[in-house]
């Protein structure tokens, strides 16, 4: 089946397809908020009314939480399972938006036209990258060249509770010969990349309570114990002077790079200094003596992901607080633990609550590092097809953010994942402002449908 | 003039003064928050009508924030000036008030009956103690004892901007023998207090920022600098192991208790464990070997009465935030200087921000400490009306609390100030549930009414 004639299909119908991602984009699907329950559920029902339309046979699925969309076409060749997901992050602070996040707009930039809304690049417009090249594919050939299944999410932003049960009740449907992700990025404007290195997650929420009820930090101050005193002192030991994270046990399972691994990375010419140029920074924040690669693809990290306590409106309140939270976050690497890491933080924090405070620990979710199969034949197939799209060759990569979806694929329905996704370092994604360079979205729906032929 | 009937009468009028109360509670006139101007207007203008009806020559005046009220009445005997305030702290959490704050309403409990309404207690329930012996005074001898000046503030809990120009500019009408303060507390249920001691305070806003713009964690974690971390190191340094704050040169100036003092102090037999459970706590977190005593009422300290960053919302949000912020704030005893410590606490900060963060400040106002003139033979009148009040004498005691004023009567208009106050430690003043004991109420209207005897 003639590869030129769907690539040159998918360039006359960019205007409809830029069209149909507006449509999506204009849907507030952000998982974390329970205001916006609806609007996933609308998200889900507006890629299945697409999908049906392509005539593939699609459909919701309920969860305990946003629910699945499934969908099923082609009957030859290798089955092959594409993964995104639908939902979005949040949007505040939203006064920091110069456009409505849920009113997609297509701008020019003088690197070239973008779409900018929430969940541009994160994930909606991924998504349907794949999901116009099988439409392409369909117009002009009338049917796909593999069996695919489309497997969509709406839990992604806010740690995926339904996903691994969801794959275990649904695995004969759900296996196939390899999945494809797309939900990582380009590795510069002219590199495409599939990423084989993934970090973990493990995200905890602490609360330290001190006096019963908030108190006039005048009458009790210098006798009650202050709650974010106590926080800061935690949050202020879990990195040591040379960046090192001071939990006990956490870089079990972490490893050096190959020389291989690390010959590839040092010849992408990775420039760290503009890397942290490019958001106001100019001194790498992690480990002494790793470079800005390492520091976030291969390093294991502990940020703090949100603090409150007293009072942070307007003004000032002379209030001792009776409670200080923290959202911590680790990025694991390796054969790191989750499990063990949370147990270890946990102590360690137990440890420096004076006699009479109180904490208490929530779990946002935990996920460990994952690491490709890259001599699967199918990853230098990918290569060569995303090669052949792009200006530089493609190049196999890290990449510091947590999928852990990937690493479900391997353990839950044991298939090996490929990661390729077409987002920029400047897409803004889970920051005001979040955008898609049409350019991502054109050449990503071709390089979908290239590789679908290289894989077929 | 006959004191018998002048007591007689308020016990006689006790309900319809409730009702008074009530009516000036129900007016949310929250200083520090600018939806709430026009609210600190109208409790303004509920006084001067109040004023005006019993005599007083009674008037709002203008400032650059809120209004003060200045009512004169009395033609004979000393000048006496009493000074409190209309304006009351924020409500939030708004969730854990039983009542609405702005809803008065009266209470049965164990302790007996309360009036529960944010600003019961701080401070309208006790600037209304005096206006209602002014009140009965009036009632029964068609006269004051006493040339009397009434100065409320309405900007007492938003530190004081406008006090000290208005006391400038109204130096000769607002100078009399002595000032009068009703924002205190009693020693214990039992035992009438004058506070002779005021910690002074510092107010500092810090705000930390790393990255240009909040960061998704997983794509910078490790790489780039977490601003929370920065604040929380800043934080935990403010205090060593022994519990003594750090700012460099913070305690000149901070003198040890006299023995007199001291030994008076013992004599009071303050329970530092009770008071600490009271508020669920157990352990005196101030400087290892002071008395809680010490802690609260002559010790100097720094509290963290706010912070911020990041996502604080439901679920979790894997943000790297580009700020954080903090809302700090010193008490200060004897002769410590604000000033000095502000530019030494600025300097300690900005030594410990990292190369690519910058810091920025906000000033939330700074007043020494007050120590009071105790020769002043008013001291002593006025501790024998209090000791034939309540059920035990009244002492000289220290507060931990900040009452700018004051000082300021001191140094702006040479006044000694006597500070008389009928609140107590368990009225949750500055937290939810606020409220006054109507025995405080109604304790406090007979002892102005002797203690304006006495100073006539």
């Amino acid at each position: 089946m003639s590869l030129d004639a769907v690539l040159n299909r998918i360039d006359a119908d960019l205007d409809a397809a830029v069209a149909r991602l507006s449509a999506l984009l204009e849907i507030p699907s952000i998982s974390t908020d329970p205001a916006h329950k609806a609007d996933c559920v609308r998200a889900a029902d507006w890629l299945v009314a697409e999908l049906q339309g392509l005539g593939f046979d699609a459909g919701t699925r309920p969860t305990p939480g946003h629910p699945m969309v499934v969908a099923h076409d082609g009957h030859t060749g290798p089955h092959l399972l594409f993964y995104a997901h639908y939902d979005v992050q949040p949007v505040d602070p939203l006064n920091l938006w110069h456009t409505p996040p849920f009113q997609p707009v297509v701008q020019d930039t003088p690197a070239g036209k973008v779409i900018r809304a929430r969940g541009s690049s994160d994930d909606k417009g991924q998504l349907m990258t794949f999901v116009e090249a099988c439409r392409a594919w369909k117009a002009v050939h009338g049917t796909l060249p593999a069996r695919i299944t489309l497997f969509f999410e709406g839990e992604e932003e806010s740690g995926s509770p339904s996903l691994i049960p969801f794959m275990q009740a649904n695995a004969a449907e759900l296996t196939a010969d390899i999945a494809l992700i797309c939900d990582t990025g380009l590795f510069d404007h002219d590199t495409p990349a599939i990423t084989t290195m993934l970090r973990g997650m493990l995200g905890e929420e602490v609360t330290i309570t001190g006096p019963a009820m908030d108190l006039h930090s005048g009458m009790y101050g210098g006798a009650a114990i202050n709650p974010v005193r106590v926080l800061s002192r935690v949050i202020a030991a879990l990195h040591d002077d040379t960046g090192r994270v001071t939990v006990p046990g956490f870089y079990d399972g972490v490893a050096e790079l190959s020389n291989a691994l690390r010959a590839q990375w040092d010849a992408l010419g990775f420039d760290g200094a503009a890397f942290l140029a490019e958001v106001g920074l100019s001194v790498p924040a992690g480990e002494v003596g790793r470079s800005v690669l390492e520091m976030i693809w291969s390093r294991p990290t502990c940020e703090v992901n949100g603090i409150a306590g007293g009072y942070a409106g307007d003004g000032f309140k002379t209030v001792l607080p009776s409670k200080a939270t923290a959202k911590i976050s680790f990025r694991l690497v390796g054969s790191q633990d989750p499990a063990a890491i949370r147990t270890a933080f946990r102590a360690m924090v137990q440890a420096m609550v004076p006699a009479d405070c109180t904490v208490t620990f929530g779990s946002h979710g935990g996920a460990p590092a994952s690491v490709m199969a890259t001599d699967n034949p199918a990853f230098e197939a990918a290569r060569a097809a995303l090669s052949a799209e792009w200006p530089k060759p493609a190049a196999f990569i890290g990449s510091g953010g947590s999928i852990p979806v990937a690493g479900y694929f391997k353990s839950v329905l044991g298939m090996d994942a490929m990661l390729i996704g077409f987002s920029k370092d400047d897409d803004l994604i889970h920051s005001p402002n979040e955008k898609y360079d049409l350019r991502s979205f054109h050449k990503g729906i071709r390089s979908w449908a290239r590789i679908l032929a290289a894989l077929a």
